[in-house]
């Protein structure tokens, strides 16, 4: 069983050091492998997902992911920046099944922007479709035409793409509390016509799960004002980006929140929901629990470990229980910790 | 100076009824003509945009709408629903800048879902492009390839379509608080690296105002962080559909919001940022004040008269002073009022 890992770029090195020591005291034989992804591999080779790391990342059974991206790399060609590497690995593994939870752990409830009432006990799943839309669609480009430029680019949407991602988020919404709520803005684009139309035709295979369908402009308004009323939000990859951005500062504590993207066979890269935050970077201060959280998530999906996975997330809520905080969400009264030592309390706490 | 009134569907109607009351009670001499628009224009004719209303449209100075659309007319095709009304006219009158302000009145603090804190004072002004983007580009539609439906659409923008829109936001920064932050993903899509190239060349034009530039799901994120480090937001049709209701739920009291869609020389349609709730359609309980603030933004843009607008903006204040409310806004030690009753009061204020 292999693990390739991800450093990256910013925060990534330091976070995904103390998710590799939680992995390597569960003691379950894996072997673990680093590889560079985002800038710190431009920086090195040119490219942003290098030939090595494609092979690193293509045997592997999973890949744990930092973070990449920063203001370094700003200015670099489109093909070298670093979120060219991120979209590369996605597209070459396959990795279409984005899952993104907003959780909101009790004990961080006041982080949140949004009134208790509103949000305590938020639990929703977005699913996201991450190798399809106009993410990856042609044409695209900037050319000259009648004299000034012109900017391009193509949604698109097979019904199997549909097809396999709205499966993936029924068996999902089959597991929690059995509803779905369908993302899309049939009222204005054929792609998400066709994206309602599927989901439509695949619900009769799961009659034990509610579906629902909403609209885009809706959904951004409906997280703010009753988030709650969602269990599990399947939409493509351009809205899942911006919704599953949004659910996730509901919380107030995205350093809390982990992601997984699976392929058919539930190989998976994880990484944190939030980003490489490089004013922090190797100041010893970042929040290593979302990519821990990560590293649980690939346990149970990859490596079909339940239990090990629940061992893990037990652990994170008992060092939350404990008081230990990192300072992006510290509050008075609690302990506040640098990267280290919260992965040393997690460590104990296993 | 001819005001065409589109009372469209739902509670459109009650509310243009009582902003038409308004308008009349300010005694400039306006020549109001009523046509249908939506489902209420399908119902008679078939066609949401029919013919008379177009001529009228083109003719009249300004465009006073309720809101379009219901359940009734969901399940007919594409052509005949009621937002192809809407789209329909935005586009056939050139209506290219949307204007959409999200403010948080003092007496309403209460209704937001938000911390006081976060929200107390917001007073965002969110631009959106209108006639652009993935809303009408073509090719689009839903066609069987390799044996299977595939949906698609085109997102496009010529850089003279980003400049037009890009002024109307510096500029409406300018009368603000001189800061524009404008809303791209240019890390994925080169439709919006063009945008922000196009946003950067404009900068020099306005040394008075700050240009920031951010990605979407950031934006999305960054408006449940801190709404209130925003002044002027431009955005292109699709981010902007879904940034600008997220940004007005903020406040929770979207019945109070206007909008008001500009073409080039300030001719312009006006109406509610909020639907035509078909649930409380009829009933005499839907909430005016967001459709006679949109006179009022009549007023000051298409007829240059800041006088009755801020007359009728402080009359709107002064109802919500006395504590005058409906359902929608109400609580507890406020007087509850119905649409026509909020008119009153409103021209009772002026
Ligand atoms: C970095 C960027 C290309 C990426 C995306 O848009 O998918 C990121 O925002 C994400 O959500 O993982
Ligand atoms: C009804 C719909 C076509 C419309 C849009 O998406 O533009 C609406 O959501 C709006 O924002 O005015």
């Amino acid at each position: 069983m292999k693990i390739c890992v991800l450093p990256g770029d910013g925060i990534g090195p330091e976070i995904t050091a103390e998710a590799v020591r939680v992995i390597q005291a569960l003691d379950l034989k894996f072997e673990l492998e680093e590889a560079l992804l985002g800038g710190a591999a431009v920086d090195v080779t040119g490219d942003p997902y290098p030939e090595a790391t494609r092979k690193l990342a293509r045997e592997a059974d999973a890949v744990l992911l930092g973070a990449v991206g920063g203001p370094k790399w700003d200015n670099l060609p489109r093909e070298q920046r670093p979120e060219r590497g991120l979209l590369g690995i996605r597209k070459d593994l396959g990795l279409f099944a984005n899952l993104r939870p907003a959780i909101l752990y009790p004990e961080l409830a006041n982080a949140s922007t949004l009134k208790p009432e509103v949000v305590s006990g938020l639990d929703i799943l977005i699913v996201r479709e991450l190798t399809g839309d106009i993410y990856f669609g042609q044409p695209r480009g900037i050319e000259n035409r009648n004299g000034e430029r012109y900017g391009f680019n193509t949604m698109h949407y097979t019904e199997s793409e549909i097809r396999r991602i709205g499966r993936v988020a029924f068996d999902a919404a089959r597991k929690r509390n059995k509803r779905l709520c369908s993302v899309d803005k049939m009222n204005v684009l054929e792609t998400t016509q066709l994206w309602r139309d599927v989901m439509i035709e695949l619900a009769p295979e799961y009659p034990d799960v509610e579906l629902t369908h909403m609209l885009v402009d809706n959904a951004a308004m409906q997280l703010v004002r009753a988030p709650k009323q969602f269990d599990v939000m399947v939409t493509g990859n351009m809205f899942g980006d911006i919704l599953s951005d949004e659910a996730s500062m509901l919380t107030g504590s995205i350093g809390m929140l982990p992601s997984a993207s699976l392929d058919a066979n539930n190989k998976g890269l994880y990484e944190p929901s939030h980003g490489s935050a490089p004013d922090i970077a190797g100041k010893g201060v970042a929040n290593p629990l979302a990519t821990i959280l990560s590293a649980a998530m690939m346990l149970r999906y990859t490596f079909n470990n339940e239990a090990a996975a629940a061992r893990v997330e037990t652990a994170v809520k008992k060092v939350l229980a404990q008081g230990y905080r990192t300072g992006d969400i510290y509050e008075a009264g609690t302990t506040k910790v640098g990267t280290k030592q919260m992965g040393d309390a997690v460590l104990a706490a296993l």
